[in-house]
């Protein structure tokens, strides 16, 4: 290289934008960075230009908002940069998933088609999109019974989140939108076609999200059993060529260097996830560091040279964050989304008036607020199942809780409670991975909700562990960027370029013993309330969702 | 009486403000009704013109309010009439109950005392105050291991809200206020007090709060048993006459003729219960006839010929509604309470922004939006315990649950859910008097809360039954009066002026069969729900209460 710098790009799609960095390969710096929000945000209730009311649990994306990233926010992050294009010298991303986009034989998203612009199946189903329910039951009762050797890989549960239940819930419904696609494309293997022109699926998603294991798929016998349409749904739709995570998937294709601004012909990293990508940007590459990113859900990685079945595990891959080790993935589908919701349904105007006044944000001044109280004074205590649970119960169908509400119960008491569930939830993982066999030592958290004091603070009580935190508010894009160096070729592997471009700041909060003590005490309540409504004790929130659907169904009957 | 026309004055006091209402004696035409609003409303956060935080639970009102209502609202009303003050015949009242005053021998509130002007005990507790759960445990447990002959009459449990709970936390926490005490007067009483300067018990709270039964109170034995101090509580502090329902407590006395501008010697009549007093109001003085007095909380009064053990019903009282017949009394602690809470608590800025474009309240935009909904399609099921639960659990450590939320819950849906909580928690307390043998044939809603189509299809569904309403607004006020009436012996019973008087539109709502089967669904959830909470299987309500009073209290130290 010389003396001359050199810069990678590395590109984050979250669930509501994505975002592009440029960082310097010596060091990691992070010179500029650019947002686009998606147009269509996340699609939930109506597809764009229609008025007719997409069925409970649905969520689209539509594909054009992925390019948009490329077209504006990586120029305008280079150009914020300041720095030649042409020293840009290669390209690394990652994705929100399961992301599922059906696409033709060159990668068109099937939405793009005239013929399949009003059809809701042929959009990109989100991560989030919980519809396909019923088929993951269906697979995992099969797989049950059939003692599929994959089940336990994946904690003894398939998602209806994942590749499978999605694809299967697309034949059944839309059978012909199934029939003209060729391809069901990881949206983290997609963007990285449309950069390339290269179809390569990466060993990440493949593994966690599309149940590949020790180098096969589920057999034809077993996709046979669930549906005989469905029989060659591996061999038709989604066997493809793997590339390992850090490898280069192809060059810079004409059209989207064109786009980007950037060279044609500089190397393309395989895909990601978002979560996944952030462990190196963490320098989080060893046994026991679990990565919590803590956003709008939380994703927790962990990397360990153990192969073990944890019970209600989104999934263990080999390989699947860091080549030569376990890569082990646990999930809470909801977090900085529920607090979210709360703010937008649930302050009263009066809060706003408060925090305006104050020049603090509404989450800022509900969390002063929430601060001043004793630990349990409000009388509260909630699930946070508001968008399902990921681990380790896997069950969309559950919904949130709250216990403990009286006339004397303010906004900032629901807010702090609401916080705590979500602690209480990283608990029962690390709990349940600490008795697998595969012990959490490093809590370290990544993502925006880092951010919040009062957060950290609960989390360390709750956890009884020190947090460290990543030193970047960019964890995933500089993740992608650490994958694009090595993908250049700049790092031998994804640990030497961890170790020079990661950034983390160790144990900057810590337990205070009487806080670890008071919180044992709610903990062991949202304990018995985690298993009476999440294990079967009282299916309640199954039966409320079908009692929904079908009320659902009712009226859009009626209104037909 | 002559051609001339004689009037009567009926004065319901609520739990937040006082009514007086002028009645014509000859056919209940209300001529007119002034309203004063108490100025300390309920005090429950600190004392007036203190800063200390009363503990949790703590419910207090400031006598003087009370008797604005009669130097305001009285005078008020009768100007409004626009009749002769001399042809006002008679006054009759009616009071929340359990609500306690601790006065000197001539009736002076504790609290008026200079040396008690600061001490929280010396207020009165309201109905509401439910911080003598302890003592009220205590009196269950002794009486339950007595084999008390009163307990079944209560429904097998005395509440935190009664005379004896509240008069036991007294003598405990403050014992210097308790000894300086020479009467604990219910309010309801001590109204009358003020009115003629005689203090006489009514039937109605001596039956239901002060375990009047069979011509006796509870012994001096059980008394000292629950606390050596408190054994002669019944002779020293509560026993007293007692008169009857309809009877005459006394004329109008000099001071309080000048302060209502009425005639002094007017029969006052003896004191009543805002709930008991609304069944003649509402021509409901038969067996079987079930009134609810819908508001802030829920009272249901029923009479009946036979005397049965209904579980958790409040009590059942010889005369305690109509003389000759048994009267039943069953409650739900927070009805419109909870939804108020809601509209403070929990919705934001752009609902109260389009309600105002609409030009409607927020309560009927709520509703507005509610209705749209099919049954069920919120997918929420909720318990309405945010005040505890009188009927039939009697255990008002019980608190609030939403079980159901997710990301796409809004505040209709949540408004919705608590809405039909409490049409869930008035068929448990109808179907528990029907198990009993003293079945309800008839549902008639008084209070504020009928004016509510949706809420009244709730019900009517939900208890598969059609509803009657009262044909007063102001139903207590209209019954007080008919008491006057009563009282002043223009009639020669309660049964007979309340035919003349009284005033109900039979079956203006009616059970819609599909609407009966959906609700059938979420009521079985409900009751699961209400069993599990609120029998033992899971006591963490009871649990974080104790939790929240216990960092109540290292807080307070903290600060002090």
């Amino acid at each position: 290289m010389g003396t001359q710098e050199s810069y990678v790009v590395g590109i984050d799609y979250g669930t509501l934008s994505g975002r592009a960095v440029v960082v310097r390969v010596r060091d990691g710096a992070e010179l500029a960075s650019a947002v686009v929000d998606y147009p269509h945000a996340v699609v939930e209730r109506s597809l764009p230009g229609s008025a007719d009311r997409l069925p409970p649990e649905w969520a689209l994306q539509v594909p054009e908002d992925y390019r948009q990233v490329l077209k504006q926010a990586v120029p305008a992050a280079v150009a914020q940069a300041g720095i030649d294009p042409t020293l840009v010298v290669g390209i690394g991303t990652d994705f929100t998933a399961c992301t599922m986009v059906p696409t033709t034989a060159d990668g068109t998203p099937l939405c793009e088609l005239p013929e399949f612009a009003h059809e809701p199946h042929a959009y990109i189903k989100l991560w989030r999109h919980h519809a396909a329910q019923p088929q993951a039951e269906r697979i995992n009762e099969l797989a049950r019974a059939r003692r599929e050797s994959w089940l336990p890989r994946y904690g003894g549960l398939i998602s209806s989140e994942w590749e499978f239940a999605k694809g299967l819930q697309l034949l059944e419904e839309a059978p012909d939108v199934y029939a003209a696609m060729d391809h069901w494309v990881e949206a983290a293997d997609w963007i990285v076609w449309q950069l390339t022109g290269n179809y390569v699926r990466n060993a990440c998603t493949a593994g966690y999200k599309g149940i590949y294991q020790d180098g096969s798929y589920p057999s034809v016998e077993f996709l046979s059993a669930l549906n005989p349409g469905f029989g060659r749904f591996v061999v038709d739709k989604l066997d493809h060529p793997i590339g390992s995570l850090g490898d280069s998937a192809g060059g810079l294709s004409a059209e989207a260097a064109a786009w980007t601004g950037l060279c044609q012909g500089i190397p393309v990293a395989v895909g990601n996830v978002d979560a996944h990508v952030t462990a190196p940007a963490a320098k989080a590459v060893e046994p026991g560091q679990m990565v919590a990113i803590m956003g709008t859900s939380t994703c927790h990685v962990m990397s360990s040279g153990e192969l073990r079945e944890v019970p209600g595990m989104c999934g263990v891959v080999d390989g699947g964050i860091i080549p030569g080790l376990y890569g082990y993935e646990a999930g809470q589908s909801g977090v900085g989304d529920i607090f979210g919701w709360f703010i937008k349904n649930s302050v009263p105007e009066s809060y706003h008036a408060k925090a305006a006044k104050r020049g603090a944000g509404i989450h800022e001044y509900l969390t002063a607020l929430a601060e001043q109280q004793g630990i349990g004074e409000h009388g509260l205590v909630a699930l946070d199942w508001h968008s399902g649970n990921r681990s380790v119960l896997v069950d969309h169908e559950l919904s949130g809780v709250v216990v403990g509400q009286t006339l004397a119960t303010r906004p900032e008491d629901g807010y702090r409670a609401l916080l705590e569930a979500t602690a209480f939830g990283a608990r029962v993982i690390v709990e349940t991975f600490n008795s697998a066999g595969v012990p959490v030592t490093e809590f370290i958290v990544a993502g925006g909700l880092m951010k919040n004091p009062l957060l950290m603070q609960i989390y360390s009580d709750v956890l009884n562990l020190p947090l460290s935190t990543i030193g970047s508010s960019q964890g995933p894009a500089l993740g992608s960027a650490i994958h694009a160096a090595v993908a250049a070729g700049l790092y031998p592997d994804i640990r030497a370029a961890s170790q020079a471009m990661g950034s983390v700041n160790k144990g900057v909060v810590t337990p205070i013993p009487e806080n670890v003590g008071a919180y044992n005490a709610l903990f062991a309540e949202y304990r018995i309330l985690h298993d009476y409504f999440g294990r079967g004790a009282n299916d309640v929130m199954h039966r409320l969702k079908a009692i929904a659907r079908d009320a659902h169904k009712v009226a859009a009957e009626v209104s037909a």
